[in-house]
C-alpha cells in the first residue's frame, strides 16, 4: 500500500462484475488508457495516460482537445548541498519530464508547487530556504521552462519561492505561467496561507496580493489555486467567476490527515464551477539538516513526513482519473475536451442558480466585525 | 452491488492488510461500530452505528456528545393511491423509524427531503403533487413529529413541501425544526432550486427567501442545505458563518452521475466549514401515473429512476461514516463530539484564513451585470 495506490489496490482485488460498478461510484465513467512513450529506464518515474472523455459533439463549436501533464518528483540531493547544485540537479531531472510530457503529447504542463526546492518550511529557519528564491521573470528557473516552453510549444505553470526585489526583498509563494510561445504570461501569487501544524509558510510571505487572474493561454483559459487555497471554496469560485477552464492546484503535504481530504477538495472544486482541476502533490520524505520541533509537543526530528503523491484530474462532471502513485515521481497525462465545461454548466445549472447576489450582500454584511450571524434560538 | 454498498464490497473483497489503509484514504478514521437494537424484523430496515470519535478532552469544556439519527425510506403505497392514505402509510412507518432511532439514542433526527412524499415533479403535473401541500405550523406532519419530538426528548428536521396559505397559497420546500419538547423552533427553505433533467421542482416552488438560519436546538446549532443546495459551496459557507455545528443535507436523486457526485459535496462542505454533515437521501424506484418524457429525446416513461439511498455522516476532519444501502429503508446512527468543530477550527485555522472580507468585495463586484472578470491576454 505504501508504494500503491488505492485505485491499483482496487484493481488487484475486486471482482470483475463488481469492479465497474464500484469505480463508477468511488471515481465516475470509465476512462480510456493512452499508450504513451517510454521513459528512459534509467530514471524512475512512473508515465500515465487517460482520455477522460464525456464531452458530446457540438453542431457550432468543434471539439477542443488538450492534453495536460502533471508532474509529481522527489528532490534529487541532499538539502544540505549548496543551493545552487540542488536546484540544477532537480532542474535536470525535472526538464527532462517537461520533455517527456511533451513527448507524449501535453499542451499544458504543470510540476508541484515549489518543485524546485525543498518543503524546508517547517524548521522555521529562514537560511538557507529563502535563498532558493529567485526572480520570477528573469530567475533561473524562469528562464529554463520558458526555453522548454518555446522549444516544445508548450504552456508551462511552474510554481516557484519569489524574491521581489523591486519591492523591499519580499518572499512571496508565486506560480509563473508562461504561454507556448516561450514568453511568460502572468504571474499569481498564492492567496492562503497555512497557519497549520507543521506548515510554517506565514513566517516567509504573506496572502497573494494579485487576485484570481485567468490566463488566456495558447490551448486554455487557466487558473491557479496554491496547496493550501484547496481548502477555501471562495478561492476556487473566483477562478471559475473569471473564466477559467481548467485551474491546476501544485501542492506539497504529508501526513495520514491530509490524505484523506486530498481526494475530495479539488474534485469538489471541479464539480462546483463546472471546468477541470488538476492537482498534483510532491512525492518523497526530505530529510532537512537540522532537528527542529513539529508545536505537537513531540521530540525533535529532521523530517515533515511523507509527501503523498497522488496527483490526478477531475473533470466537471466530477469524474477523475486515477492516481500517480504514492512515493515515485510521476507524469500524468489527461486528454480532455473543454467544451465539456459549458456543456456541463447548460446541463446542471450551477452557474446559473447560485443566487451570487445574494451571496455578495451576505458577505459583506458577514466581514463586518460587528455581524450578528442569523441563529434561531427560543 | 445494486444493493451492496461500496464500503460492504471494499470488507468482502481487498485482503485484512491493505484494507485499513484503504479505508483511511477513502473513509478517514477507522470509526467505532455502536450495538444498536433491533426494530421489528417485518420492517425491512437496515439499522448502523458508529462512534465518530476524534475530538480530544479539553480542560474547560465537556465533551458534548450528541447521536444523529437518519432515516432513509421508500414510499409504501402506489402513486396514485388517495393523497390521505399515500401520507399516512409514510406516516405510520417512517414514525416507527423515528421511534426507533429515539430508542437508539438519536438526539438529533432527520428524514430524506419531502419524505412524506413521493417526488412526483419529473412529470411537471400539478396535480396530484400539489395536494401532499401543508402548513408547516399546523398541517399533519408537523403535529406527528412534534409529537414524536416531545414523546422522547429529540429534535426532529423534518422535510415537506409547504403551502404557505397566508401568503397567496404559495408552494415551499420547507424543512421545518422541531426542538426536544415539541415546539417549532422555525422553517427554511431550500435556497436554490434545481433546473436539469427530470428535477423539474422550479415550476411548483421558488427560491427560498428565509436566508440560512442556524437553529439552536436542545442538542446542537444545526442548519439545513435542501438537496440541489449541496451543489453550492457558499449555501454551506453561510451556514458556518452563522455557527453550525451540523448541517443536515435531506436530498432526493437519482442517476449514476449525481451518484458519482453524492460522495464527494456533502463531505467536502464539512471539511469545509469544520462542521458535521449529515446527507441523506432517498431509496427506491417511485412509479408514476402518467407516463412524461424527460427532456432527454427518449420516449416517455413513469418513472424517475432509482433513488440510490447511501446516506451517510461526515465529520469535521474529512472522515465519514460507511453509506447506508442503495436500496432499502434505514436508520444511521452516529454519536459525534461537537467540540471537534472548533478544534479543527483551531487546528487548521480554515475560517481564519479564509479572507472573507477580499471576497465579499469580489462577489460583489461580479454580481453586477458590466462585470469584466481579471483575464490576462497577452
Amino acid at each position: 500500500m505504501d508504494s500503491l495506490s488505492v485505485e491499483k489496490i482496487l484493481e488487484d482485488n475486486i471482482p470483475e462484475q463488481l469492479l465497474g460498478k464500484v469505480k463508477r461510484v468511488i471515481y465516475g465513467r470509465d476512462l480510456q488508457s493512452i499508450q504513451l512513450p517510454t521513459l528512459d529506464k534509467n530514471l524512475q518515474c512512473e508515465i500515465k495516460g487517460y482520455k477522460m472523455g464525456g464531452a458530446r459533439a457540438e453542431q457550432l463549436r468543434d471539439p477542443r482537445i488538450v492534453r495536460v501533464g502533471l508532474i509529481q518528483n522527489t528532490i534529487v540531493l541532499p538539502t544540505s548541498e549548496p543551493i545552487a547544485d540542488q536546484r540544477k540537479a532537480i532542474h535536470d531531472k525535472v526538464g527532462k519530464y517537461i520533455e517527456h510530457a511533451a513527448k507524449c503529447g501535453a499542451n499544458i504542463v504543470c510540476m508541484q508547487e515549489l518543485w524546485t526546492m525543498p518543503m524546508g518550511f517547517c524548521t522555521r529557519e529562514k537560511y538557507p530556504w529563502a535563498e532558493f528564491a529567485e526572480d520570477a521573470i528573469n530567475g533561473p528557473t524562469t528562464s529554463l521552462v520558458s526555453k522548454l516552453a518555446r522549444n516544445h510549444g508548450i504552456v508551462v505553470v511552474s510554481s516557484i519561492l519569489e524574491r521581489d526585489s523591486t519591492n523591499s526583498d519580499i518572499l512571496w509563494n508565486t506560480t509563473v505561467v508562461i504561454d507556448a510561445n516561450g514568453s511568460v504570461l502572468g504571474k499569481q501569487r498564492k492567496n492562503h496561507i497555512p497557519r497549520n501544524g507543521d506548515f510554517n509558510e506565514s513566517t516567509y510571505y504573506m496572502e497573494g496580493n494579485l487576485g484570481h487572474p485567468v490566463f488566456k493561454t495558447k490551448f486554455a483559459k487557466i487558473g491557479v489555486v496554491t496547496c493550501y487555497g484547496r481548502h477555501h471554496p471562495l478561492n476556487w469560485l473566483m477562478y471559475g467567476i473569471n473564466g477559467a477552464e481548467i485551474v491546476f492546484n501544485p501542492s506539497a503535504i504529508t501526513s495520514e490527515s491530509f490524505e484523506t481530504l486530498w481526494q475530495i477538495e479539488a474534485r469538489c472544486a471541479a464539480i462546483s464551477n463546472s471546468y477541470y482541476t488538476c492537482a498534483i502533490n510532491r512525492v518523497g520524505t526530505e530529510v532537512y539538516p537540522q532537528p527542529f520541533t513539529s508545536g505537537d509537543a513531540k521530540p525533535p526530528h529532521k523530517d515533515l513526513g511523507e509527501f503523498f503523491g497522488s496527483s490526478y484530474v477531475t473533470a466537471p462532471d466530477g469524474t477523475r482519473t486515477p492516481g500517480l502513485g504514492r512515493c515515485s515521481d510521476g507524469i500524468l497525462i489527461a486528454e480532455i475536451d473543454l467544451n465539456l465545461c459549458r456543456q456541463i454548466r447548460d446541463l446542471w445549472n450551477f452557474p446559473m442558480t447560485r443566487r451570487l447576489d445574494l451571496y455578495a450582500h451576505k458577505l459583506t454584511e458577514a466581514s463586518n466585525p460587528d455581524f450578528q450571524p442569523q441563529i434561531i434560538d427560543k
